[in-house]
């Protein structure tokens, strides 16, 4: 007999877990609806030709590969490869989505004819990562993504600024850290300091400094090129964006395109931030980098101080992300959420790990055989006036009932039995406050319809 | 480079699929919550000895495989097998899940102590099947399940019945047919005509009927057994369920306790439904088998009437399907809705694939880079009042945004430009009358809000 259990890394959710779920999805969902938003769905497998190479060698290896169907060793070509590398493509030409912005891209590419641009869409599924588990770390998980890709305006950057604010206000997650940067800063940056034909290496090891600090930064860089350390240590600071911290930036790069670029886009958006009286406050953050190679503009990570969580949030522009599917030069800019650590903040934060009052407004209760379809005809009428409403389905002594309805949480209890019956009365009970009343079925409604 | 394209039986959902999509599951959902049902949701991986074993041979082909992580060979035992189904155990321990009623059992099982019986659940996830892709046959599709386990009461069949009359009303779905039968009617017939020993294959069979017709199923069952193949006619017809019918159903049945449970079962339900006054008429056929062996009692299913679809939603009661993982002698009911169907029918139907109005409101256009800013901050105050707003995020010529508005079917466009700064108004245009108004903020406000 199989035992009951999951994969490793891989959750249930029950009724409790959905209902802060979708409270965080909800609070998500309706914030990008208002800046135009609208949702799309891709297939959970796609072909492994789309997935693999993009999340670099890493990535690849935490890809789930879906076998082929049937008899998969068929076709495979002789002499048989013993090797699982030479093996994997003969067997497996579809994988598991691994986050939201390839499958974007590939989508945008193949429906190009269909969509307008400027294209705003949101998309909020599960991903899959075979990564080891642990703490805050699935192995399938949700992404929740809003992308606008077909300008390049920095609009939709102030758009996203906005989102964040009005999402974490809502969740009551403040204060939060919004951290900024530029790709191109850290490009003239890397330049300047010798990192030109290094820049990849140079992102993926700067962006690791919170965690494994200045000294095991330098060791990993000076592996590539001896540089000036302390112009980097200089460099890489944390402090509140705004006009100043952009000029000392200005009069410390050389004069180049990309450093130009990154602070008139930087200052677009202090410049947004003050006419929009936005009381947000923007870390600008020169260590961030983001690991993926397709960002090329701003870059955006928010943290929830305090939570011994990392990142909740990350994204930034890319100018060629749909350039590996054969659509060139269309730039986009997007953010996403992980509902999964939100929630783990959520429940640690508050209350919201207690039981909570069931959706159920009242579970009907009858005291013997003739009642029982009494109840049901009640119940079907409470439901018709849109009141959540169970009828206890078994025959079975009140107390039992009302222990279900009590360790439920369902608030009211409405009783049936002969009297009852003969007076056309329902006996509403108050699980709460324990009182009793004697009402009619108009009587419930509009009592349960005020309280509900 | 990747073509830009899809596993064969997989789709991607754009907004205008999606809103009809969501239209369709919002209205199952309302009645699920109005009747008690509440939200979770399972893993998309099993472990394969979760899901091999459960749904016949033809169903363990048709499991989605996922590898092993990793070097996937490194533990396969020498010697090594060139055989697809014995290297498939060494190399691929999940599987995607094939529907949502065994992860639901083996859930019952897991979370037993954490929740409360009668357990009523909904659950709304993909399923994967590698099935051959045809027309309203997807490899990756939406089920939207509803179970009550922990209780034999037949008062959730009522219940179940309710919801399918609420949701094809609302869905404007009428007239639908909603078939049932019951299993142990089935085994009574069949212990009659001699097929006690071959029940299994009888109900897979007698299933066929109006797919392969009278003829064909006498032959397949003739493999089996001789037997009175009039008597058999005359017992699969189809007809209302009513008090009639059972009558005559009893006079003709052995008085064996199957049968004798079977139009008891049947009988509580026609009273139920004379109580509750429902406009439903159920059709009572008796060839309705459904292929699944774990159902036990009353079964369902459901078609729209030249839809050109099978049935759009199935389901019955079982009483022993925790079984499988351990938890003996519970039984449950529950229904399937699938999505796509319901989809493709409601599309076919009406002028759902007709474009549809944006849910976007109001695009806000800009005649200079001067105004691109107020127009930037009217988005923001729009949203701070719930009006899902779009800011063109270009510069470009005033035709061009308009011509955006149009095609995305937004029904309002402001324009700001250096005169509307000055007389710190908006010009709101409606793109329907392409009548013009001069508003101010506020006015704008108002006037959004009432026709929103």
């Amino acid at each position: 007999m199989p035992e009951a259990s999951l994969p490793k890394g891989t959750r249930d959710f029950t009724p409790q877990v959905m209902r802060l779920r979708q409270q965080i999805i909800r609070a998500i969902i309706e914030e990008y609806e208002l800046c135009g938003f609208q949702p799309i769905e891709t297939p959970a497998m796609e072909n492994l030709d789309t997935l693999q190479g993009k999340y670099g060698e890493e990535g690849d290896k935490l890809l789930f590969k879906v076998l082929n169907s049937g008899d998969f060793l068929a076709s495979v070509q002789t002499p048989f490869p013993h090797d699982s590398a030479l093996l994997l493509p003969q067997i497996a030409s579809k994988g598991l989505r691994y986050d939201l912005t390839i499958p974007f891209a590939r989508f945008v590419v193949q429906h190009r004819n269909e969509i307008q641009f400027p294209f705003r869409r949101y998309q909020i599924q599960p991903v899959w990562r075979a990564d080891r588990p642990q703490k805050g770390r699935y192995r399938e998980f949700w992404q929740c993504d809003a992308d606008v890709i077909g300008t390049d305006s920095l609009i939709p950057e102030l758009d996203l600024i906005q989102i964040y604010h009005r999402v974490f206000s809502k969740l009551n997650l403040v204060p939060y850290v919004l951290k900024i940067n530029h790709r191109k800063l850290l490009e003239s940056i890397a330049q300047m300091l010798g990192f030109g034909k290094h820049f990849k290496e140079f992102t993926v090891i700067i962006d690791k400094l919170d965690k494994i600090g200045w000294q095991a930064v330098h060791t990993e860089l000076l592996q590539f090129e001896t540089y000036d350390t302390s112009a980097l240590e200089s460099f890489l600071t944390k402090s509140p964006l705004n006009r100043g911290i952009l000029e000392q930036l200005r009069a410390r790069l050389n004069n180049d395109d990309m450093g130009e670029k990154a602070l008139n886009d930087l200052t677009f958006i202090v410049n947004g931030l003050e006419q929009l009286q936005l009381p947000v406050s923007i870390e600008l953050d020169l260590s961030l980098a983001r690991g993926l190679d397709y960002y090329t503009g701003c870059i955006f990570e928010a943290i929830i101080p305090d939570s011994g969580i990392g990142s909740v949030s990350g994204g930034g522009r890319y100018d060629d992300l749909t350039g590996i599917f054969g659509l060139e030069n269309v730039s986009g800019v997007g953010i996403s959420f992980g509902i999964d650590r939100l929630y783990d903040i959520l429940v640690q934060r508050s209350s919201h790990g207690a039981q909570e009052r069931s959706p159920v407004q009242i579970l009907i209760c009858h005291l013997d055989e003739a009642s029982q379809m009494a109840a049901v005809k009640i119940g079907a009428e409470l439901r018709t006036h849109g009141i959540p409403t169970e009828v206890y389905p078994e025959l079975r002594k009140l107390k039992k009932q009302m222990d279900y309805a009590n360790k439920c949480c369902i608030p009211y209890v409405g009783v049936i039995g002969s009297e009852e019956i003969s007076l056309q009365k329902v006996r509403l009970k108050d699980m709460a406050s324990g009182g009793q009343q004697l009402l009619s079925i108009n009587e419930l409604i509009s009592q349960l319809r005020t309280v509900g």
